[in-house]
């Protein structure tokens, strides 16, 4: 049922978050990970940009909201056992507050450590 | 230092896990999300097959070790925080147990009901 059906009842975990990630419609890049209570998911849906759940400062933000790098939301995707959500956007800045297009900017390479990644 | 610096150290969560998302390094498209504590860090890295922790068998898994559908990791990045993992993998079958391609195969349609994306 949840996972064929057409019903959207995501899987919250005991802190009442979901994990979504965000997919940069253009590049196709992975951007950024966050959480989204109920709270989030509604007020993305509703503005047409993407809000998380900040589990460190425990409150709902917008992203970009004082960055002005907000993400906004074309398509939003949920997996098959409801508890992950894959946001594809367009993003009006880098998505990572480093100021990194993607947060995702280091690899590991073979020695174990990180290095950085060349088009960011 | 966590975020700029060279050293691979992850920020695990109270259960000890960070979370992984695979993107299919073909089609660029993002796979699956799940978890890895260090045991199932250590165990892709070795081996260059995507290894995991279920939450729900509390147990070590290789994705793939029943259907067969392994995951290849060609690479790993780490995020601005270093609490999540990006694998770009080849995969050897659908990467959903579901046999779809991926498992975010569902799109959160206007009227807010789920419809299944063409392309699975």
């Amino acid at each position: 049922m949840r996972e064929q059906g057409s019903v959207f009842m995501p899987r919250f975990d005991s802190s009442g978050l979901v994990t979504a990630v965000a997919i940069d419609r253009t590049s196709g890049r992975l951007l950024m990970l966050a959480h989204m209570n109920a709270d989030a998911i509604a007020r993305t849906r509703e503005t047409g940009f993407a809000h998380f759940w900040s589990r460190s400062r425990g409150r709902l933000w917008m992203k970009g909201e004082s960055s002005g790098h907000v993400l906004r939301v074309i398509e939003i995707r949920v997996d098959c056992d409801q508890d992950a959500l894959e946001l594809t956007v367009e993003a009006a800045g880098p998505a990572c507050h480093t100021m990194a297009q993607s947060c995702f900017y280091r690899r590991i390479a073979a020695d174990g450590s990180l290095e950085r990644v060349g088009n960011d």
